[in-house]
């Protein structure tokens, strides 16, 4: 049904076929241009998102129309607002496509009723959510202890492939970091070659 | 046997006074004196620590000295190093008393068994995670878009009781900012008061 996430469910557990075809048969794809969202600010996350091709960020808007990036959410990964899923209240972020992308999108109804079903199901999702946990924790203590060119290495080693993918102010953006600080650090490790 | 333990999982949970003895029975009390540690970096975190009085923190050391606090855990609230504790290796953070404490640990297996065996001490504690995660998921914004004054307007709004707990030096690691500006931001709120 959805073949390229089938194989992701297949290569990262140990979900029977007939496990994999129950939770694909309930996952609705959604294409996406670039700067489409699936929500914004002030609208309920209402469903689980895969991405499956693409890119997506997840961010809120200052009074100033500045943007704050918490998460990119590239191919094979999961990205959702949390606490707007969770108590179906508002979001203060939006999820939008940085690049066209496609994603599946499970409703709370069905996905909980995977979760419940299938006990195989709900580790993953349980690892899913430590690795985040992880991440995060780990992001946090960079920002409070690195400097502006650490953060910028450390998301470099983390995430190679995304410097192709993002233009320069959304990197900023994720690092919290000016982007004329990034211009000047970025300017200042092509001279050290 | 830890009687206030046993109250706040009354208040918390729907569950019955045979859980929670359960519960409570497998929990071994430790008294810390000021900066007494339960890990150090290097250690595994071994246990998932209540705390029933006084406070902890968990920080990070940089190479100069400098103290970067991921989280602090005053009374009725929990603590760990997630990631140390789930996959058993070493932490890169310590976990510490900022007052004399006293603290309840469970470890791994103990606790896994109560989770497993008590659905509804596995949904408080799945509640618990989730409050984290959202508690963190702000911290980060607020990290990524707030100035050092509105950081600092945050922490008295969540905290105020943990202002004269705490040393300054403290609440500038736990903010990311230097105890320069965290006496600059409070003398101008003085003045201002």
């Amino acid at each position: 049904m959805h073949p390229e996430f089938e194989t992701y469910l297949h290569t990262h557990s140990t979900l029977t076929p007939d496990a994999i075809q129950r939770i694909s048969s309930l996952a609705v794809k959604r294409t996406l241009r670039r700067n489409d969202h699936i929500f914004t600010a002030g609208e309920i996350c209402r469903h689980k998102i895969f991405v499956l091709r693409g890119m997506l960020r997840t961010y809120s808007t200052g009074a100033d129309g500045s943007e704050h990036i918490l998460q990119f959410a590239s191919e094979t990964n999961w990205t959702l607002d949390v606490e707007s899923y969770d108590k179906e209240v508002p979001s203060i972020v939006n999820i939008g496509a940085v690049e066209p992308s496609e994603v599946l999108c499970w409703n709370k109804a069905d996905f909980n009723s995977l979760l419940t079903g299938i006990p195989q199901f709900r580790s993953l999702a349980d690892q899913i959510i430590a690795r985040n946990v992880y991440y995060n924790r780990q992001r946090m203590l960079t920002m409070l202890s690195a400097t502006p060119e650490e953060r910028y290495e450390d998301f470099v080693q983390a995430f190679p492939s995304f410097l192709l993918r993002l233009p320069l102010r959304m990197i900023a953006a994720y690092l919290g970091i000016s982007i004329k600080t990034l211009t000047r650090i970025r300017h200042a490790q092509l001279q050290r070659g």
